[in-house]
């Protein structure tokens, strides 16, 4: 069974996943938290389902024997192909399995009236998968909802380059056509795109529409669960930090930092 | 032995070759074109060389199964770790092997003097294996180079966006180092990068600066090798494309026209 003082395991397909790990540190600043980005292996989104689920049961195996107490899966493509086996394959172990798809999906109904207009970008795999769709509409059949893929902002944000006038010129084009719509939410369906919060608010320019960080949304469900299992770490001193890579590609430690917001002291690279 | 109506094989880890397709059915109108794509597997910037090599030799393979009577490397990353073990695999078969590298070297040379000025842009992988810079020292240890990672230009370019403003912006900063240097010659050391020509010849604004298409200047090696090898195809038929890739990611058939040039009737899908 898990334990309080357990650490909680977050894993993605390569670094975005840690703007997730930086909304659960805010979030919970006490908690130990075991991150594991596949660096050699992203991205996923153009690999097949089969594949994506073996890559991604490799690394809840990492996980479980890390003997976290709670797996959020940060990554987009995982959580569209196979949260559901993940959670039952968790299960039998103990533990509980969040994703950000869900996450993100009950950040939007809890603002937007039934029938609703919801908003999602992602990646192209993401928004090709129609996963926010099929989630959208499990809560509510009557979402008006419209998807935009918008492929590039993934090297954007990892050029560095989120706040610049190329960005804000880029969101303008992606987002021309949802902007035109009464949305009550816009989901940012990928871990790379709360970079870009500021850009998108200010090309949306409509405070009738709530942001939805699926970051921040996965945080909360994190805090609400950890509450109602019993599981929370009491400690008073800060967590602890332990990040693990299958790779270090050029520029990781630059650009793990900026997705992180602050220093990383140590990286392992780990073969699954 | 090859044989002279048998095709030209041409290889690239995903559609970026298909602008070395196009140089080279510009160049020899009649000559037959089988090639690979290997868009399952892309990138392979950030594969280990061990792999790498593994993905080409299987590409290789294929191609030799095809009765190719040459082979062109139309991927850096592949030219820049295995070009030399590639063509001692296919002398045995009897089959030469020309590569962007080289091809784009020899170019450059061609038009600097032997204590000239020499750019180069590609890739992160590119231009972090330091290849260009090996190869042109190789041609005379007294260039200068400046070589410059344009990581954003690949996906600009599959978003169909080369002719952009924010590909202007984009070439604006990339190239701001490089074009302060008195360049002889400016490689564009990626496959991607030809679709960007008419913006890099706008921002570098300097008519003594050769740009170097390696698209063109290895269809230039391929019109030279088959004369001297008397492997010209004499038809007057227009030639023969087929086109195969590990997947069709979404998207594909648009961008590989965009990047071809023209219409591709068939595409077919192999698992090496």
């Amino acid at each position: 069974m898990p334990a309080p003082l357990a650490p909680i395991g977050i894993f993605d397909s390569g670094i975005g996943g840690l703007t997730v790990v930086k909304s659960v540190m805010k979030a919970l600043p006490h908690e130990d938290i075991v991150y594991f980005g596949d660096t050699a292996r992203v991205p996923y989104g153009i690999k097949s389902m089969d594949t994506i689920k073996e890559y991604a049961f490799q690394i809840v195996d990492f996980l479980l024997k890390k003997q976290v107490k709670l797996i959020l899966i940060a990554c987009n493509t995982v959580a569209a192909a196979a949260e559901q086996q993940i959670a039952e394959k968790c299960a039998e172990a103990g533990i509980k399995v969040l994703g950000v798809i869900t996450a993100g999906v009950r950040a939007a109904a809890g603002v937007s009236p039934e029938n609703g207009t919801i908003g999602v970008i992602g990646t192209l795999a993401t928004v090709g998968s129609g996963a926010y769709e099929t989630a959208l509409h499990a809560q509510s059949a009557a979402y008006k909802i419209y998807s935009k893929a918008c492929p590039l902002l993934v090297p954007i944000a990892e050029e560095g380059w989120a706040d610049s006038d190329i960005a804000l010129q880029t969101l303008e084009i992606y987002l021309s056509t949802v902007k035109s719509k009464p949305l009550d939410a816009l989901i940012l369906g990928c871990t790379h795109y709360p970079l870009f919060r500021k850009g998108i608010s200010q090309v949306l320019d409509n405070p009738r529409t709530a942001i939805i960080d699926s970051a921040d949304a996965i945080a909360e469900m994190t805090v609400e669960t950890l509450k109602s299992l019993k599981l929370e770490n009491k400690s008073t001193e800060p967590g602890e930090f332990q990040c693990y890579v299958s790779d270090k590609p050029q520029r990781f430690q630059h650009l793990a930092e900026l997705f992180l917001g602050r220093k990383i002291h140590q990286v392992e690279i780990v073969n699954l």
